[in-house]
């Protein structure tokens, strides 16, 4: 039992979620979703990006969407930013938080936003820069941590050197991701081990996509190592367009389920959050990866085949 | 990296997960899924139940199965048995082990089979005994060992209490079942720290079921534990009719994934064990809970979308 009591979960469902998906959600949805995700007790929702709509369609609304929704009290909404441009058009909304994004291989980075990383790094700077000037706190993405489905397995010192980059710029927390999700807790130990030599725990946040089901167990292995900041998506919505076979983030709601059957503090509502997913469910139309969603929804069918409406 | 070298995983899709389908599944299906198995590298199959067809109607062919299947050397073929009776339907087939099952709730164990635990003891006992006497190792699995659905929470004094009764019956080991899918790694913890008092770590295998993603996570705290023998069902299939809202067994190539990435020896081909999913997904028309099956439907249509065959 050597965790801590107290975990931070960060929904990226509107966005990391919604990022991949063909079927074109309303932006009406979409902020209604936001703003019931609000009432589940999350402290922060990352709600858009501010990608040019050519590269990703399905946030060509990011405007509206960030001046949409009914902000609520103590919640951080962030907004994901490849660019000074992108910078610019978040700013024109009210987003409390900036996120920035890098791959850790080259090969994903240039596929993804077109440019290497010795290139990406000072648009980066700038727009770190930039953001922190405008009073708005920067976290990083560190994408294909631990695999690039071009390069393969990822070497653990090129992570720690781009985040101590991406930490130089001022940026609050990483966020090291399993993009196409092939870690396994061996691995998240590895470089973990490697990662918290020069960073502060307090620092790294993970980000587990669930494609061969070991986003729980590499959270497992996280707490164990201390982290206590988890991203994930309401119903395990999610992908990678350039990480062929990358299925869903960690669903919120099995990662609560895991956290409170430990005794970790979250603050958030199991139940709340598996209504938003039934939700999404619905206005999506194919089933959602999510665990919980399913036994809910299996529990729900078992009680009204037995008359029972509760 | 505090783990075991090498692991069993002993495969239950055949019984636990046929045991609970609605479709009716052709012998010939049964046998040659099984036959599949058998070349993966699978050293412990368990392949059907002797149980009444009223109760099991989806294994009343039972004795044709184990009849009819090739039998690999190397590879132990096991029953489920509930009683004497049963025994003796397995006894008339050329089976090389036999499991028998208790719940450790009252209810569940009433629910599953009209019994007290009081009343089932001395039936077990007589069972064991004459398996034994016949040659046949006895395996003995223990239901309901973290939550029972009409009891809720259980005791882990229960469990110990039950699983010692059954090892002074001659079983060589005990596979403790998470048979709702309800536990956490806290709680497998709390329970084989309890069980580990008394019971030595190589008499104890785990039997977890996926319903809220805790499988796999539940799983790296067994390892952790020094737990060597996980039982698992291929395509992740399964359920309890006694346990509403139960969902599948820990899927095998799930498990596989994770035990091989973290260097776990298994003796077992992933690709193989999927492909046998794929046949029973096809068979039983519904798609399975594995996402390793799904990460490797995924990855086949990006690559025949590209042209590329392989």
């Amino acid at each position: 039992m050597n965790w801590p009591t107290h975990v931070t979960v960060k929904e990226v469902g509107p966005r990391d979620g919604l990022q991949n998906e063909k079927k074109l959600i309303p932006t009406t949805v979409k902020t209604n979703w936001i703003d019931h995700l609000s009432e589940s007790g999350l402290r922060h929702i990352e709600i858009t990006s501010f990608v040019h709509p050519k590269w990703v369609p399905a946030l060509a609304d990011a405007k509206d969407v960030a001046k949409s929704i009914q902000r609520r009290e103590g919640i951080v909404y962030s907004a994901l930013v490849p660019n000074q441009k992108g910078l610019e058009a978040a700013l024109e909304t009210n987003v409390d938080e900036i996120a920035i994004f890098m791959s850790a291989t080259d090969t994903h980075n240039k596929k993804n936003i077109n440019k290497s990383i010795v290139e990406t790094l000072p648009i980066l700077r700038q727009t770190a820069e930039e953001a922190i000037k405008a009073n708005k706190p920067v976290r990083a993405y560190v994408s294909t941590a631990f695999f690039c489905p071009y390069e393969g397995r990822t070497n653990p010192e090129n992570v720690r050197k781009i985040s101590e980059s991406l930490l130089e710029m001022g940026v609050y927390e990483l966020s090291i991701g399993d993009t196409v999700g092939t870690a396994s807790p061996l691995q998240v130990e590895e470089t973990l081990k490697h990662l918290l030599k020069n960073i502060p725990v307090n620092k790294l946040a993970m980000h587990f996509h669930d494609t061969r089901g070991t986003a729980l167990p590499n959270t497992l292995k996280a707490l164990e190592m201390g982290i206590a900041a988890f991203d994930s998506s309401c119903g395990g919505l999610g992908g990678c367009p350039y990480a062929p076979g990358a299925s869903g983030n960690t669903a919120t709601e099995d990662l609560l389920y895991m956290l409170h059957q430990m005794g970790i503090e979250t603050g958030i509502s199991e139940e709340k959050i598996i209504k938003n997913a039934l939700f999404m469910e619905t206005q999506i139309g194919k089933s959602l990866p999510s665990k919980s969603l399913k036994a809910y929804k299996g529990r729900i069918s078992t009680l009204s085949k037995k008359g029972d409406k509760r």
